[in-house]
């Protein structure tokens, strides 16, 4: 039985949380196959610890979004294993102090050596030119960045320079690549890199395209970067797909069903909408297999 | 791509909510090929109305389980459906008082006709001799009840009776079925069905059983009653896969980590188990559509 | 500042948790005031482990309640503490092989030590005459047995006996007591207490109350017995308060919100009910400490 | 009963919900009481439309945190208020198309109307020669910004200028606020907002204070920064309280436990930390009164 067999059987029953993982099937596949969506992309939360990223990679290669967003957590992990580190299989109930004293840092039962940030800052000394001698934003930083990314290993950000698709992280500075460019700073080097500028890209892509979708995975600063620019967007988001494990109760916005933002003019009252209540983890990789199938994508 | 395909890569992530839907596919593989080993399932929550009678009916068919122990209000949902009406497609943002006028009895977003309450009563009494008329457990009641069941649509109940599993349901007095057992003491008549006496079968069965395996979907007493026939296994458990989306921290027992059982005795300290953290409406029909693969079952 | 001007602050606010904790207090009042109101009040989970007792038999002294439903579990707790033993605190990421060892069943971060269940099987036998010489339904057991429980420590069981205030539960077989009780039938001693009898006495309450209020905290059986009934009532509940941490998504009774009740006739349209999202050990006595303020309830 | 002799109480019982609170409240009283130590609160969701301005505001104004970092969203929303808009009661199940066309913005069952962005705008527009004129970082904005904010109704923007209680937002990108900016920048406006270059003052701060206690309400972007900067605080946290109802094993960082910092060198091995999992419109107002209380604060 194949993946996609598998959910469309499971879609018939049009209740609960399988017939919410089968509308997320359909709308995706409408999105995508809808020649007029321009589709949006946000991730949050520990996706490439969590093993997603050659899923995320798969996607942008086949272009199956067309813009990114992510948060600045998700680009370090990305950058750290583009470098050759990996994320180690670990325990969730391990010894955080003897962690700690071995240099690993823990997320949840996945682990990443503390040596990356070494690595990380090394690289960026290297290619400070290109990356740190104009004002630029962070969105033309990332750009850059991919540019000199290593090819020898697939990642996210390579990927997204090498497809030409737009990677926004309105909050790159709460990360470990952030990090790493405070340590230029605190050596008196001049980084000019400027924090509203590329809201302009995200917003001009939302204002020209005929038609946008939105696929969430988890909440935070991805989901409402994304959400606000639909607001810009001439009908608003017509297709959705938010993956959370979050609720709508505590008034949140990772939590907030996709129809909340039909109030905001985010959302188009007459679009296409599914919540789906599930760990990424699990959801992701089955919705993009059924997906591949429907759309005839090779492996 | 295969189901099983899928999960096998998902599990070599190993870590996170990927990785315990791969183990517990492995985990459910080696309980069933384990020819000493005794499956218990315990299901809760409204996994009927949910779309997910027909697997259940399969594992059953398929002896996946040995024993299963479920709610009142599953074997009512199931009673119903054997006489012939459905669960229908509705909306979770219904109008209940328009429900209510409709006489349709909502659960999320899948309702049922009220009417299917007069259609069991009237079972109930054409078999009355049958079921009331000695001092019998609840399980042998709802052997009986099994063994009168139509057999023109499937059920649970019916394929529990054929298949000679075990059918415990200690809440039994918690639902539609017990309301009709009510009507009949209302009208005088005498019910004397025997509360504790099934406990002796399913102990005895955890007793002689050589090992012993457990699958729970939700918590509540289905989890809880074979929990509790765990401690009087000679091993314990040794196998043991748990989904849900409940928490420990609040400590329930819906809610417990199978680990927490090694210290009542409930779980074997060498075991294998998995929690899964997924709404079962999406993480069984995956699990059991790649363990059928596994177990090279036919559709 | 008192509990109760906090929580009356908190509910100005309208929205979200505080508003609905507010909400909740201005319903309990309202309920208990109300003095043609019946209140039945239904919990689960680790109520008593979480140090809760204390605060339920206080409700039951000053009938907040006027019918309990709870669980195996929780009666079995009780009982523990009413013949000398307590619940410890423990640690969540305990050693649980170490404390099998030790004999210590642990509840999240709560232990029980296992010695509990030889003096409970010796109480009961030594007032078998009383409990098992006739054929009687769970609530006289329960009745009876809180007729010669222990009066030196407080418990729920002795309370509602005292108080004269039905206690219900449906599946005392799936807890400690239920096993202590299968002891007896496993000597072969006979047990004749009735699975389906007491649903006459709640549904009679039900019956004949002139209004209803319910008070659920967690879900499970609990609620779900006192729901059914509230099917009789005449006008269903008017009032309903639940602390829940369950979601409705996926479909199950214990994350259901009350208004879906409304659907089945066990809340009324026009009634006041309130979910609330939060932890019952932390909700509850914020609660009940508000309430007894404004009822004017002495410590 | 006053709300910290209940909390007292509740924390007594070392258990679950209710004794988590109580260690809470002993952690943020330790932490507070510490004169060496310099207390860092993160908090994200919506806690202004939720109803918690005034208490964030007259924590500001006691001191009772050193540094706060939030989100865009929470800063507009008190932006807002600030102007003289109000977020008003609403009801979850709305009908947002209709919303949409009274202009009505929905976070879940709270309303802002969509007004106020013009009014954001023109402000902003007012002051631009102070706030646009030259190149500075974004905590320097929003000192900036406060300077010039309305006096006549209370702001946590303005407090935070007023108490010289440090700012930080770093993806105000991501939100109403950020929107408005973009609109200078659309009409062809310099905006010279530097994205990375606080990230010197966080660190700066944490690297010299003699010890550092945190304090987080919900995850996303305000907790990981003050997080990431304990990383370079000598001794770590040695305080922390995290209010969340995320959970771990979706491996992010809103989820994840205090304690796991300690793998990254963010906690103190030796700290005292505690998890709440509760709504924080719930226990964020319980705590503070306490606190208050014990602190001696006047209303």
């Amino acid at each position: 039985m194949t993946v996609n067999e598998l959910l469309t059987e499971m879609g018939k029953s049009g209740v609960m949380g399988s017939g919410r993982l089968g509308k997320a099937l359909d709308t995706l596949e409408a999105m995508r196959k809808d020649k007029d969506c321009t589709v949006f992309f946000g991730f949050a939360g520990a996706m490439v610890p969590g093993g997603m990223k050659n899923i995320i990679i798969d996607m942008l290669k086949h272009h199956v979004t067309d813009v990114l967003v992510t948060t600045g957590a998700s680009l370090t992990h990305d950058f750290a294993e583009a470098l050759g580190h990996s994320h180690y299989q670990g325990k969730a109930d391990a010894d955080d102090a003897e962690l700690n004293k071995q240099q690993l840092d823990r997320m949840y039962d996945s682990y990443m050596p503390n040596e990356v940030y070494g690595d990380m800052e090394d690289f960026l000394e290297r290619h400070a030119d290109l990356l740190f001698s104009e004002e630029i934003n962070i969105s033309e930083f990332l750009r850059r960045l991919g540019s000199v990314m290593p090819t020898d290993r697939p990642s996210i950000i390579r990927t997204c320079y090498e497809e030409k698709i737009p990677l926004f992280c309105p909050a790159l500075a709460d990360s470990g690549i952030g990090l790493m460019i405070w340590g230029r700073i605190a050596k008196g080097k001049k980084v000019r890199i400027l924090a509203f500028d590329d809201l302009r890209e995200i917003l001009d892509i939302a204002w020209e395209c005929k038609k946008a979708g939105v696929l969430y995975v988890g909440g935070g600063v991805p989901k409402n970067y994304i959400q606000q620019a639909m607001q810009f967007s001439p009908k608003a988001a017509e297709y959705g797909v938010q993956i959370t494990t979050d609720r709508p109760e505590y008034g949140g916005s990772s939590g907030a069903g996709l129809q909340e933002g039909i109030s905001w003019g985010k959302m188009n009252p007459a679009g296409n909408y599914v919540d789906v209540f599930c760990d990424a983890t699990i959801a992701l990789p089955i919705l993009y297999a059924a997906l591949k199938e429907r759309l005839g994508l090779d492996k």
